[in-house]
């Protein structure tokens, strides 16, 4: 899986501190990513599995030489073929050789190594020269021109995960409209609703799934929240923050550059470079909001796998979609999977905050090495989370039918009518008729009629079902 | 530790659904309280450690006696008894009656009972009547009237974490400007920045800790952010959200009685109760603002213990101050032990925040019966690091010191000069003077000396003081 | 909160690197433990709520003080001091004067320095000597004696663990044992088993409830595995496993001592000391099993508020018994509160789980200072645990019903029976005649009468109860 | 990246029971992975990315048909057909047929159906027959016989996980042995031991990393024993361990033959297979100890990182080799890239445990359907960490130099050793010296020469290596 290093396979050879290695001669890395396949041959998962990273590290390389060619740092013609080869990256082009691993040492640095040495001979070939000749077009001079791993690799993560999140935030949108559809088709299914798995008082199975909408729609806003959080950019100040080695005006011109490539008119410079370069909070947080995101769909998969248990012996008040057999055994048996597909993503998320955790506590003094495994699982977490979301919204919750009988029957049977009757009746009168209904197995109403004075008047007025379900108030 | 149930004890007889059980004469609480005692001997730690808990309780509890007179579902004297007995419990009176203990099932049913109780015999104390004379005051005719545990106590949770936030917000602002402070000491004393442990490039001692200031200053904003996610209640939303046995009016008096109360102007009902009840993500929320704050201090702390290692064998560029004998066996050892118990405060709230994600993606259709368990751990983690960093700022970190002579030493003979001189040397030839000197344990200046043609004005200015650290740019 | 540091306080004024301090004049502790008051006013919880570990504490300083004369290193009038001193307080007296916060920095050192305080005081009392009179008896240069804290404190907190964990087995077993009965009381009630929350093919109710005994008597073999890892103690070690400044001898001789006085037989030496110092997986270890009884015993309890969920929009197929009122608003209604209290131990446990991993992985180079808060959640956990169980055990489970006539009319009705007939039909076949009964609703065996050759006797044959439940073979 | 499901696509129609589907040409699978194409375009990452788990499905596959055949219940021409295609795909053949996603709902179900289809199609062709002859080699009625996803799918999970930990055992082996090649090169290299950062007494560097190789010594009994868990199986328990539809004798026959096959002589048959069936804690407990091997492979780490850091501003007691360059903006910066590696590796491992705690605890009834992202979360953990370990042996620690003079300097300076004259001079006498030398920037024993009676002879013996590193006891 790694090229020979230092060998004698046809390639190219570079030189490094450490001495030469051959490349292959198809490669557009050089020396510093094939040392990296060596040392990281981890998970088998590489940059290319990445497009949104990919394009985002393309995006912050074409604004650093657009930039350094402002501020007179970097000759116009470098610039250009450096602008060209990421343009051409960001159109899809070239990601087949981000060749390193998701899981590196070195705080990205091999990943940013990556993304200098592919611009670099792909800026050679524009200007017509051969790739390795890096005296005309050299990957750190002048593709990382002004910039450290420290600030670069930081910057296109978070652009990636921007990426991520538009999506994520599509896909719930999507989500909440497929429940609102719901909740206004069931808006007058009367059912009973459960507190802590028991029956409680009457409620319609449109608030309930009006409720999924709602849930869904403030972590719409959170989630945009957290994202704005990501916009705030280290980018200038190289290696620590000091913005050593960068020219001045730099720092304003990439930042200025990176809003107009990317079309995020949002990005702004961090007021404190030293800070922003060592600090991680903003993946903390926006790990905890998509933990936040993730608990809520957990949750309301659960509850309609809950409501969907049966056929017989279960809570049988919805049916989904059957979208395969469900057994290798019991024929006709049809499974909630794709809920549980989405429980699954969420437990894998919320393992995840806890990765990105300890990575952050880990940090040390300036810099936190451990960013790489922090992208990689958020960035995994938001993809998967957005595809699961899609499927659930479109071959499942769309889906949705309601056992309109079933429900009906067991609110008319149900003990928990005697809560609404118990302002008239006092809570101790109320709950010696609900726990003798209970153990004689006879309707509460009945006993209601026999005990107390409650006329019919007052008992249609107290368990309408408008009444019952806050719609309207009891006169 | 538990009462006798049903018993020959010496008390007052009391009834439930389930019979009698006799509770202590002294007590206020009654009989739903004393099956609490019975079923939930767990954790030994009772509401009575949360003050800000059981003056959140009393102050829901006022606020509904007063509503509910507002819309004549309560008789004034009523109300006003109950009203003075919220009163005297918010000064600080009866906390010893609250006997719960934090850990229980039931949803907060047990909590809000106990209050319930103890308002409702105290009340019959204001009116001149005795204690369990429950047909004048009864504690769920009355004391509850028009509520639930389930819009209750979430809505008591939120009021008594917001009180915590309060104070935490406090401490934060302490330790930040004892960092600010620091940094102002320290504006001139210069030092190696690092980078994953190793000498990267030069800084001030003073943005190191200027950082750890900003960086705090940034989680004082998100903590502020969440906590205005508390202000959205639920009360008046009864057992589901539906507000069944609310009064018309109750729940838009409810709350505006619980602004004028609580003096938060900020508090709002939520736009859908039935969402709003089940919903525990305010909570995930917070918990997870929390850890990022958690990760932050621990990080600061990782770095104030790794820079006063030593004193001969580490990093040893600051003194904390001495404050302990560090060890039973090693004479004159001193450890850094505060720094030592926040790291461990936040360890405890890095895992709380795993319960809490638990108990949130525990919940089942209509509510969360889990409730009690995040309002424990968002509570001991918010009242321990309050603690926690109201100690790290007067008695840590006012009192570092630098060992300035130290920290100059070390600029001095860095390698990390050579990366100043780079973009003037381009990266290959400053990378093999580098590598020269560290084998050689030679100066890397020395080696420019002798094979650059950069002259001493040139490296003069490029290794000013004020250009290495950014705050100057070299001309 | 914390007693005045050298001030004008009526009290004993002890002296100690940093300078003077006055403790209160009744206290047994010293100018350590004061110094630790003022440094970590943290949670509250003090090491007097944590007995067993007091009591290990004191079987450690015993076993010191013990070997040490047997090695010529203590006089024995003074060992005999500190031994009565500590039986004294393994016998539950001097609890209250172990004051110090169970969160703390300085890896345990305020602890032992606790214990070693009040020991030389009480066993100056015992030699008829004044509290103070550290001439005659030392904490540090007699209580604490070839020992530091970094042996002694693990050792301490092993043992103490040790405590706990016989108190969860017993509690385990105890709850096995509810279960076993249960599984008797059941045998023969026939119910649909589930997969997926969809019914599958049956079961009994007796084979349920005994599946939850057999894999909590699985816990108890892991718990007993872990615990004893427990048993291996760097005693001796003294500050990093070095063992500098123990009398030769005097390791085996203390564990030896320690065997006897614990009564614990399998207490060894660890084979290297240097890395038993540092290493705290043992506590990972058991954290991660008690971790796993706390999935298990969640995962049961959630079962058993599912199987008893309604009363009429539920599974409905149990009765837990009734042990409050569940309700503040709804009458009658009863809530498996207890499970729900199960529930919440365990996310607890869970989050300490990841508590006690930051911990762990906190540690550098010879020692982890992080041990206290690791002491802390698996102290509380596994005594949470086991009063949970406990009532578990003896409130809930001992007295759950099965509803059988519900149970019995479910299984009548279940389309799962078809499974059995799939060999005889083939999987199309049976899929076809499910799907279609599901459908319009009509019993399953119904159509199989129609549409194949089956006879009643093959179908008796191949549905009897004891074959679907597996206890007999079709024939 | 679907297929066209009931559609036009040229290929093979197939049917289930909702309908037809078509699948490709070419595909060994069928339509029951087709629809789970549909259902799950989750991850991008599929069956064919975990070659264990193919090979432990085909394994089961083949001992299944093998049993069947000697129990008479599936006819010898197909069984062998049957193992033939089994015994293929062990050799590597048709893992590009396994196209299913690992993150995926349904309990499994669609890894069973596509392992079932591809066999079934492959042994049509073994008898000559063209794939989709469903009639003579059915995926279900064949392949499938006496199975359920519920009792094949853990087996094969429990096996694939088996053949990872063999190989971790062996990557675990290979790491400690180059620890003790450390510990016997360093055995005379005399250094400052440290306790919570700080210079506490003497020790080698021997000892040092002896400790390592002796910590993970441990973790690897620790795995084995959690490993010898996994040879429990529920195979034959088919849909919820009640055995229904599995022959007489084929439970005995099945393991018998798994037996063989795989060549685990330790495989056996739980005791209780309805329990078996649902309980997940064998990989709750692998995790469990899985993430004690991280956590302390992350402490060694972050030690080597420690001990590496400088080379002018930090501990520098070690080299590291160097494997790359380590920055993009610093010239000649060389970082400890395979540690950090290491640590993400660790932190990730950490993050899954707690989504398979989250999974095992979301269990419900007869089974746990969120086994396949345990089995994705194991199987990737023990990947990487085997992966990272090998690299961590081979390309760091075997290269890891000492800088024996730095070493011996801090030792010769060090106060620490005040701690071996503190038996003689007393603590407190001991500690006066230790602090006034550090107040004074005075060598310890110059003080000790001046104000103490101990002569030069004492001193000496007192001093000696092999005293102060516990290999030999002062006289």
């Amino acid at each position: 899986m790694t090229p020979a290093a230092g060998g004698t396979a046809r390639g190219r050879t570079e030189q490094d501190m450490l001495g030469t290695v051959t490349v292959p001669e198809h490669a557009y890395y050089g020396v510093h990513t094939a040392r990296a396949l060596t040392n990281f041959p981890i998970s088998g998962e590489t940059l290319a599995a990445r497009p949104h990273l990919i394009d985002a590290l393309a995006a912050v390389k074409q604004a650093a030489a657009s930039a350094n060619v402002a501020v007179a740092a970097l000759p116009e013609h470098i610039g250009s073929a450096i602008v060209a080869a990421c343009e051409e990256i960001r159109g899809g082009g070239l990601h087949d050789q981000f060749v390193v691993d998701l899981v590196q040492g070195g705080a990205g640095t091999s990943t940013n190594m990556n993304a200098n040495e592919v611009i670099a001979n792909r800026a050679l070939e524009v200007l017509g020269l051969p790739r390795g000749d890096y005296a005309a077009v050299h990957p750190l001079d002048h593709v990382n021109l002004g910039q450290s791993t420290n600030d670069v690799y930081p910057t296109a993560v978070k652009l990636a995960l921007d990426a991520h999140l538009r999506e994520l935030l599509g896909a719930l949108a999507r989500l909440r409209e497929a429940f609102e559809g719901k909740a206004a088709e069931f808006a007058d299914v009367l059912k009973v609703g459960r507190t802590q798995l028991q029956d409680a008082v009457p409620m319609t199975l449109g608030q309930e799934f009006g409720a999924f909408g709602v849930t869904l729609g403030e972590d719409e806003d959170r989630l945009s929240e957290a994202r704005l959080l990501l916009h705030e950019l280290n980018l200038g100040g190289t290696a620590i923050g000091t913005g050593l080695n960068a020219r001045p005006g730099y720092r304003e011109a990439v930042v200025a550059r990176l809003r107009d490539i990317t079309g995020i008119s949002t990005l702004v410079s961090a007021p404190d470079l030293v800070e922003a370069t060592q600090d991680v909070g903003v993946f903390v947080q926006l790990s905890g909001v998509l933990k936040r995101t993730a608990v809520k769909v957990s949750k309301i998969c659960n509850d309609l796998r809950l409501l969907s248990s049966g056929p017989q012996g279960g809570f049988a008040e919805i049916e989904l979609p059957a979208r395969q057999a469900g057994s290798s055994i019991m024929p006709g048996k049809v499974n909630p999977v794709i809920p549980e597909a989405i429980n699954q993503i969420a437990f894998d998320i919320i393992g995840n905050d806890v990765t990105v955790t300890l990575a952050a506590e880990g940090g040390q003094l300036q810099l936190n090495a451990f960013e790489p495994i922090i992208a990689r699982a958020l960035g995994s977490g938001l993809g998967n989370l957005t595809a699961g979301l899609r499927v659930l919204a479109e071959h499942c919750v769309a889906g949705i039918r309601a056992r309109r009988d079933h429900l009906a029957a067991v609110v008319a049977g149900s003990t928990g009518l005697v809560t609404a009757l118990s302002p008239a009746l006092g809570y101790e009168t109320a709950c010696s008729i609900a726990v003798e209904a209970h153990r004689d197995g006879r309707p509460a109403l009945d006993l209601v009629r026999e005990r107390t004075t409650l006329t019919e008047e007052q008992l249609a007025a107290l368990l309408a079902p408008d009444v019952l379900t806050g719609r309207r108030t009891a006169t």
